[in-house]
């Protein structure tokens, strides 16, 4: 079969991708091989090492691309990347961040940092810029410490990283050099309550999110919990109270309100590939409406491209956004007086992950936001 | 092959039931067909009329079963018929029950429909019971009114009903007529609740219980929103604010609670076949802890053979329950402070239907609570 | 949000989809919708009719299309289709096709069905092409009679109908007016059987399909038999020795071997959206080896941009071609001296059908083969 | 909640469950639990060593079980064991096995397991009988070595066990010391084929069996490749033309055929937990027809509680069998001319494992056949 070709004489960037032969890594690929702006020039895999896409990602096969190295084994020397993007581990992250920017810190701890990971990518550019899907740098320092049992190692990265919620903060993605791009259950929850607690209609200390999350969300790794066995035929909840995604809600939210907000945050494993619904429960003030509520993000996401928020009526279900880069919303009134729902879905590994990361580069280097996102969902 | 045999020489009863071509009817004949002192001696279907048991319910083909018979052509006379089974759709359920008990109620309404049913269940026995599964009798005459769009027809019937969660109501069942199973929903929920209420550890005006549902729940009738495709890889939230067993739990909170309870009630639909999980957000009272509502729950089941509460530490999942009767509860403390997270599993077509239809049956005829009933859970 | 924008200056097709709100009329949806020279002008529904997208389907209900309209109330005047994709029922659709394309066949079926359909498409362009999914086409007469159990009512339009295997019918494909786009199940299996039976590589009387289907293929209807509970966790073999698709099958293989060919088809409904899977078991002839075949379907295919046929190793798995025009041709050795085992993947909703469809479009109006089908496959 | 009771005063064995926390041991202790004539008595467990049995296998957790413990801290003095059944891999069964029944072989090798193993059941009761469901009794010597990869240590125990194909085997059966109970797909294929290979009604040289079975037979091992986001939503073929099962089916066709015979093998993986279903092609030998071969087998299986031959139409499903003991089988005429198609579903932990296993052992020690394994399937 033939490659297909792309168009010529614009300006096209050159992407690495880091953990590739994982879910949210192999999304990028997907996303980023039929970008119109980008050739994908390094692929990495550790456990995968030395395997051809076609037998990692054999969903891929028929597409031309670089086989999977060790990040060890990667010439950054005269590849000229002007991107990467890396799905890693948290923890390993920061330390492969740090190596990739030549970080700079003014910490003790970033100087370890350096001195140890001075070689990681030795040959690169000065101007790569890195978007990174891990949990490494959504936090702030004393937080991810609590949350992750160990101090960060690359605190002037942490502060100087760019939370990449997209609809939220364009101007600071556009300049950025390091992105954390959110998690998925955040960008579920967040698309929605900000507004809310910005415009302050609903009271930002009794926020409930009941989430559910398809099984992708739980990563590539071979583990029992994650088995299809375990999961398909049944529901549950899990890391009640405790899920690191809670404090990195509790930290936008807070920048938002002005002040600390905890939130309440269950999440749940539903036997699906993809998708995350976030049913969220909220106390209205000023006596504010569902109504008021379901107009004032209709007119915040009036302009964009990957935001809806749905009439009265049913509400979206993760099927109507498989695949896409989309997120809708929709709002009802709870029985319960003074109280609405809000139900916001979103594809994880797209919008959650893959996708916003895309999009978040679409504005670092001033392409068309939707470039290589067009695609609309699968249903089914 | 061999049919087996049931043991001799002791009471039996013979049971019809009504509706068995629905997954709660299959499921009556699925735990009936092994009960050791029950014989299967009427089913009946409408859709199915006229059909074998091999046709319509393939997986009990091995058993020795009756032809699935229309209501309207079952030979009532001479076959001593001591229970019936009720599968049927609301609204017409309250016509088929009044015919088979005679009904001699007190109002207009059951005269009239006394004389239109006078010929349903001509020619059985005067001490027939009746074990409803419908919606017809779990609510009081204005509610059912109100939110089935139409007057009840056998208001004294209503009345007479016992609602059937059997460990809140063991008297009551053991000498009731007519029981009105509680709904899937409302057992999950309820379960947790009503202990919880009544000791007053919880705040009983903001109760949010997010509740999932499997497939079945939906019933089998051919509706394009239960069609795999439309089902599978996805989930929804659906009737939000607006589900019928949210009535049905605040009446019966309402009754415990000593004033009128309303809820908080979201029930979503999981690509799976059988399964209910409830999570329930309560807010504590008098400063009890997530411990102490804990403590009181495995406290109040203590002696229950169905329902287990399971110490700190991960929540009960719907595969637990699968195909048993069990109910499954945990609590954990919320992030947000006072308040605590319970969440319940059952198997909507076991605990939350035919297995509770069955466990109050032994409670009325006096067999062991348990008979029919010991399967273990299926998984995977 | 804002809609997207097309590449303005070159030609441009205005499409009709009929029958847009079932599985395959939304495949067609998605595909157009994004295809670089298309419009969709018009969108029927019959069910579904008078609704709009968004409640039809939702999962599209963030582009720009029109309502859904019955057939009968299209304004066909002045609209200035050049293309209808037809994906309605059979035996409705002769009539449709025939009444679109003011036919003017010799025979007296089409006379009466010339004078029922003179105004379906009144105010058409003469030029209309249209591109037929249902199975009218696909077979000659005696044999649509037969398996159909009524004579054909467009005789003429089924002798000019072009069989769009795109790989096998390029030049025809071209210069058609109407195309019968392939069956799902042939698609897979003809796609490497064609070559093989024309180089006499295998027996062409001993060939087993055995072929696993999933749930998307029978439709949107709302039939008992393709509900979620009764398709889930389990599998089952459906019209053994009777499906419509057999004859389809052996149409094709008998022209390319030039006598009767018949075969033996056993299609199964395995628990998945999307997706078939054939395996194909042969007899080699004249010594040619299972390594015979591999080679020979990679060379026919190599410059295929939709055809890969994998290297010896592990068979593909339909998950690799999900939501992607691709197929996928596994061979190996059979324990059976002497015989052969194929596996050849699709998805069903788009080489199986819409995907098929538009890329026959494109070969019609001479736009690169590809275009509009780029995606790759979407896993997980 | 309380402990449920079983009869007294019959004899009673007391079983040990070897690999209790896999797919296929967590089902031998929901059978046996329930089992009327059985205590469970020791559960081990590997991976999952010194847990509970809430914790591994959290769906029995309302009944009363001992914890898991490693093999090598069984105390097997003075608990007075009757029968252990062993879910643990093939290769490390060989030496437990021969440990425990003492094995007092003829060979070098078995001399040398002896000593090995000498401590390993040191205190067990001499009459110990053994239930294996592992692969490594299943196939001769050399059969063995080829296909696993190196040679059998326990020749004489090989030699010794009886293949528990119950409905084979029941004289050899009843006076056994050790089984090797069938694998799931020799118990699907071989159930219909036997009889017909043994009466000459099919040709034994030309059989293929095209298999599909649930995600369970992969068992709870951690790896990639039945991750649910791996397996779900798709369908593939593996090890084609080099499974394990296939020497095992042959090996037992070739006995009844009298002379060698090879057959044609490939199993797939189907999205679902449990099930086998067999599409097995055969060619009719002496002018039988289909018909004949579905007599045939209805007249061979009329007396079995567990294998029920379906009449011609619908073809039976795995959902039909889902947790039961039971087998179903129907066969069709084949469109190609002198061919059948036969069917055989199972679910794979009850008759293609535990089930099996529990039934032999019913005849071992003189119980009804069924005691035990009454539970009818569970749908949906």
């Amino acid at each position: 079969m033939t490659a297909e070709s792309k168009p010529e004489g614009e300006t096209r960037l050159r992407a690495a991708i880091l953990g590739a032969s994982g879910y949210t890594g192999a999304e990028l690929v997907r996303l980023l091989a039929r970008h119109p702006r980008v050739d994908i020039a390094v692929l990495t895999a550790e456990r995968h090492a030395h395997q051809s896409v076609a037998d990692t990602l054999p969903h891929l096969q028929l597409l031309d691309l670089p086989d999977l190295l060790p990040i060890s084994e990667v010439e950054w020397s005269g590849i000229n990347i002007d991107v990467a993007f890396c799905a890693l581990p948290h923890g390993e992250t920061q330390r492969i961040v740090a190596g990739l920017l030549h970080a700079t810190g003014h910490t003790l701890v970033d100087e370890l940092i350096r001195e140890e990971t001075a070689d990681l990518g030795a040959g690169l550019d000065r101007d790569i810029k890195v978007i990174d899907l891990s949990a490494d740098f959504r936090l702030d320092p004393p937080t991810y410490a609590e949350w992750y049992g160990k101090a960060h190692q690359a605190h002037a990265l942490q502060e100087e990283a760019v939370y990449g919620l997209t609809e939220f903060a364009r101007d600071e993605v556009r300049s950025a050099r390091l992105i954390a791009c959110p998690g998925c259950y955040p960008t579920a929850a967040l698309l929605p309550l900000l507004p809310l607690v910005e415009d302050k209609l609903i009271d930002a200390s009794e926020i409930i999110i009941d989430a559910k999350s398809g099984v992708s969300g739980a990563g590539r790794a071979a583990k029992e919990a994650s088995l299809f066995a375990e999961v398909s035929e049944g529901i549950h909840a899990y890391a009640v109270g405790a899920h690191r995604h809670a404090p990195e809600v509790e930290r936008q939210l807070s920048r938002a309100h002005g002040e600390d907000v905890v939130v309440g945050f269950t999440p749940h494993l539903v036997p699906m590939n993809r998708g995350i619904l976030a049913t969220i429960y909220v106390t209205l003030t000023g006596g504010s409406t569902a109504g008021d509520v379901r107009e004032r993000l209709a007119e915040r996401f009036r302009d964009e491209p990957f935001v809806g928020v749905v009439p009265e009526g049913p509400m979206p279900a993760t099927r109507h956004v498989r695949g896409s880069n989309y997120c809708l919303i929709g709002v009802m009134q709870d029985r319960l007086p003074g109280r609405a729902i809000i139900v916001s879905v979103i594809d994880n590994l797209v919008k959650g992950a893959a996708g916003q990361a895309v999009q978040n580069m679409n504005l670092m280097w001033g392409f068309a936001e939707t470039a290589g996102l067009e695609q609309a969902p699968l249903f089914p």
